[in-house]
């Protein structure tokens, strides 16, 4: 290959993650690298959403912990949705306690995320500890990790140092960790001068992705797919750009946006393998 | 005063925050600047608990997203048991998203944590949004909000500049952040030769803290209620040093040890006012 980018296809055949594979056989089969963030406080809105955008996602992103009737049978249908339009399911939790705790956060409670979410996330800065609490519960359930190396808000801490660290720390963690949130590939970052080989895969998920605007009242800032794809991003994430920022959900619309952003985001990766 | 260190009372007196008041006027009242950390995962326990050291603390800090048989009517019991025992309640949620995001967590969701929960927390890592969309929701309701500016784990990340900038953060939003979940003061960290005047007065909030142990499996390290509060601390947090690892609660040993954490954490106060 020519391109300075592999192919989706070619990092799924080799990457050692059951989880990332997944992900990315996920993303050849649907040629899409769309993950969906469904930030809705109703169950009904929730599943809806769900329901029209699966055909067009490899990804669902969620905040279940902000419905407000949530209950046991949300996962099931949550679920069930997952296998009837093929995509997976990222619980983006955020976690950012110590060890101990985000184990409990992760398996128990109301939500049992580590059950039910193939991927979910975590920040780094409680130190390596957080990783092997959630390790402790995710890996034998063949789970995945993400971690926010960086932010895409404005006056983020997640820069500098902190990212490289970031880093570090997942490759200390190759076992677990399967990438990062992240605005670029952070495949080089935070490498001494004596590391050789260039086995890191790790895979890049992208907030902050939008086709028409440029920001919102509370700091996000938004990029477009070829912008983030040219940088390294291998998933774009979108919200607010498909669903819309009103009170009710116009279906319609929310169909017509996921397919534009799906062909939005395959048509920028498209481009860039030819880089 | 000729101390170093300026008495609960004082500063009860003088802080603009009425959250930040409650909670010193309440550690006079019970000579108790203890914070029991309740993280067990059945409501009966997380009750029952709670009703044993609720004599002896000024704060209960609790993860109610473990419980797995988390309802509305914890919540009720809980309000209850603060009342009875005339103490405070700090959901540790340790917020970590964007302005939107965290309104919605704060606000809504199965755990609707802003209705009951005086106090809780929030990384700065994604920047002044998740200030300013926690106080959306928080402020009008009397709420505070501690920041988490150091953790007590190895690796942590929050160290050096990204402390400093947490300061800043906190510094910006007085009107909301009522201090930090820390190891030492906080006041001086963070300011620039041009800053004039001493009128910070955060509190701090300091988990990590044991008499018996000095470290655990996943990374947690322990310090005594002297050493913290000659530090600075305000506020000590102790979790399993008092109601155990074992699967089963002992209430009779809890009652002692809450008790006995009280007197040490009290007596770390008392002499430190003599520095």
């Amino acid at each position: 290959m020519s391109s300075k980018f592999v192919s989706y296809e070619e990092r799924a055949k080799r990457h050692p993650s059951s989880a990332a594979r997944s992900l990315l056989e996920t993303i050849v089969r649907k040629r899409s690298n769309l993950c969906v963030s469904v930030d809705v406080t109703a169950k009904a809105d929730f599943l809806d959403i769900i329901d029209v955008v699966g055909p067009y996602v490899c990804l669902v992103k969620t905040h279940v912990d902000i419905i407000e009737d949530f209950d046991s049978s949300l996962i099931a249908t949550l679920q069930e949705l997952s296998k009837k339009h093929d995509f997976l399911i990222f619980e983006d939790r955020k976690f950012a306690d110590i060890g101990n705790t985000v184990a409990l956060q992760y398996s128990s409670g109301v939500h049992k995320i580590a059950s039910w979410s193939h991927i979910t996330n975590a920040h780094p800065v409680p130190g390596p500890s957080i990783i092997t609490g959630l390790a402790s519960v995710g890996k034998p359930l063949g789970r995945g990790l993400l971690l926010l190396a960086e932010m895409s808000t404005k006056g983020s801490l997640a820069k500098g140092v902190y990212t490289e660290e970031a880093v570090q720390m997942a490759r200390a963690h190759r076992d677990f960790v399967i990438g990062f949130i992240a605005q670029r590939s952070m495949n080089a970052v935070g490498k001494s001068s004596t590391d050789t080989g260039d086995e890191d895969d790790f895979l890049v998920l992208t907030p902050g992705v939008g086709l028409d605007v440029k920001g919102d009242a509370m700091g996000q800032q938004y990029r477009t797919p070829e912008e983030v794809l040219n940088d390294g991003s291998d998933v774009i994430i979108v919200g607010r750009g498909i669903y819309g920022k009103g009170p009710t959900v116009d279906i319609q619309s929310v169909q017509v946006q996921a397919e534009r952003y799906r062909a939005a985001g395959w048509s920028a990766y498209e481009k860039r393998l030819q880089l």
